[in-house]
């Protein structure tokens, strides 16, 4: 039996219900597979600004940076808004990105059948949709440099630089090759090469790539037409790579074909080795927070991608898995994916609903 | 009686099919209202680098300069693809927009009746959407400076410079604000204020001018967010300001939700007193081109853009605009549109019957 060191960021919001659901539902999935898992709680987003004035305070660096995996709930709320910039939840998440080098953000978009429903897209579209989006993480503009505000000309102007390396494409892409082969083998690179030169170089290093995988059939679309294909033909879509704002959109987009977005889980991979963050797609909900109305599924299924991805534990990944499968086939659903003839439940219950079965 | 200057610009593929209907018909409104149309062709995109190894040839900026509005059918094809970008058919377009300063595209949703059942979306979701996209055309990462491909560190780099000044910001809100009050009164602003300076500014300014305008009801989204709002709730939005790539991503995914490209026009306004660009949503659809297959409702509604917005001729607009809808209501459909029960005409024939009611 193994012992894992999770450091836990329940964050914002509904963050701290979810959490302690799906903390309850992994311990149990380990223990049946003989897997320990010790936490360490740490603050970040706006309950790291109330308690310490940062949102991702030095010693919840530490933490993180000293274990296996990162778990994180949702960060954020109105409360913190008015802050400037630097002094807000979303600083907290980028600078926890940053830290961890989590260059390598996973987030498959797949319509459940039990779900299939629930998308603002007709059934016959998104049924069978299962997308694994690959986004650049830690580059591009969110990072880039020179950015800022300044008087130019006796005006203000904002700016920022959109910029990768080779070495970045080449990392992201070979993690999106990788997850290919796995896959139905089919990588479509999205970018802007028609305009952008970030965007010519992030093809010329795809394309080069390619060689080291002659069996992955490798696609290459603009980001306008990948919005339009998304919604157009969404099936057509096995693996998709590309770069940080670009993934930022196309990312919450797909999450849309699934109709719920409290479904949805993500893994932010860094070196091997190193700690990668998993954490649900959907954000902190404070209009539901504290009324034990929250869908805790996504916050399951990215503790399953951490088992799966970041600590190898496939066994303690398929049970958590096969746990969130059961109970939507059971008819438990939170309010978010209610639907007639379902039993409506809350977080608590659905978490004890998982335990029973996990 | 007046006459009009217009710079016909037919590009690639359908273009010039899609051309030739659309001019007979917006000859025909014309004289019903008393209005004299004097086209004068020229080459862009493909077309032009056959015959003069440039897109966008200084004969036909000349061109272009001297007209009261330029319509512009579509460009490019696989023909072109593989030239090195500077000499692509796209670069033609860019330099258009450059040149005329065509700063404000404008580019409504409008689901249609008749054709709502032809989204990917339910029927019940895009029923009744009619959502005007103002997006800056001539500013933001697309022209920004500096840009290139360098070797830094012993490895290259691609960068580029997502940029707005406050009065670059200033007057394309001005038009949507403007836009806005002849419409819902309600403006959406997207950006990415909680991560990038650029949409800080962007921000600031039209918070500034909302000032001004305080019937219009002013509400802010990031473009992630928005994203998954246009599909989730597309109703939600009546006019939408937005900078030039996150516009080309998300006219392009709203224009999905008319399930009909086809039909999607779009104007690029320049400053008051100078020509303006109109032009349809679609490509130029190599497949499909010299086959009489192509749909030139998207150029007639654009030329219908260009009475109303560039040569203040309502009546023509009208005209044009209603022929559209009858020849629709008459079931009349090329193949892009088609559907059950409807009457299947090639672009030739489709103009015949616009020509015959307008
Ligand atoms: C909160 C925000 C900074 C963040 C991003 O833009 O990366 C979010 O939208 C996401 O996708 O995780
Ligand atoms: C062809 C391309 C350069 C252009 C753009 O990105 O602006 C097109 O996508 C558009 O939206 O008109």
């Amino acid at each position: 039996a193994a012992t894992h060191k999770i450091a836990v960021l329940p964050g914002d919001g509904i963050g701290p219900e979810i959490t302690a659901a799906c903390l309850q539902v992994l311990t149990e999935a380990g223990r049946a597979e003989g897997e320990e898992f010790v936490y360490t709680e740490a603050p970040i987003g706006g309950a790291a600004i109330d308690a310490t004035g940062d949102p991702y305070p030095a010693s919840t660096e530490e933490i993180c940076k000293a274990s296996d995996s990162v778990l994180l709930a949702c960060i954020g709320g109105y409360k913190w808004d008015s802050l400037p910039n630097s002094q807000r939840p979303e600083k907290g998440l980028l600078r926890l990105r940053a830290s961890l080098n989590a260059f390598a953000n996973l987030r498959p978009a797949v319509v459940l059948p039990q779900l299939a429903d629930a998308s603002s897209l007709k059934r016959e579209v998104v049924e069978g949709v299962d997308i694994l989006i690959v986004r650049e993480l830690v580059g591009g503009i969110y990072f880039g440099e020179p950015r800022g505000i300044e008087v130019r000309n006796g005006e203000r102007v904002g700016f920022n630089t959109d910029i990768y390396s080779e070495s970045e494409v080449e990392r992201i892409a070979r993690v999106a090759f990788e997850a290919a082969m796995k896959r139905g083998k089919r990588l479509c690179s999205v970018e802007k090469s028609n305009v952008l030169e970030v965007s010519q170089l992030w093809k010329d290093v795809v394309i080069r790539l390619a060689g080291e995988y002659p069996e992955v059939e490798l696609s290459h679309m603009y980001i306008d037409n990948a919005a339009m294909q998304m919604i157009r033909n969404p099936r057509e879509f096995d693996t998709i790579v590309t770069g940080n704002i670009f993934g930022d959109i196309l990312s919450d987009e797909a999450s849309m074909l699934t109709g719920s977005l409290g479904m949805l889980p993500s893994a932010s991979i860094s070196e091997p080795g190193k700690p990668g963050i998993y954490e649900p797609v959907h954000g902190s909900a404070p209009d539901i927070a504290g009324q034990d109305k929250a869908n805790p599924l996504a916050m399951v299924l990215s503790a399953a991608m951490m088992c799966r991805y970041g600590l190898n534990l496939p066994k303690v990944a398929d049970r958590l898995e096969a746990a969130v499968t059961a109970a939507l086939d059971a008819g438990y659903r939170t309010g978010d994916i209610m639907q007639p003839g379902c039993t409506l439940v809350g977080c608590r219950q659905m978490g004890e609903v998982l335990l029973n079965t996990v």
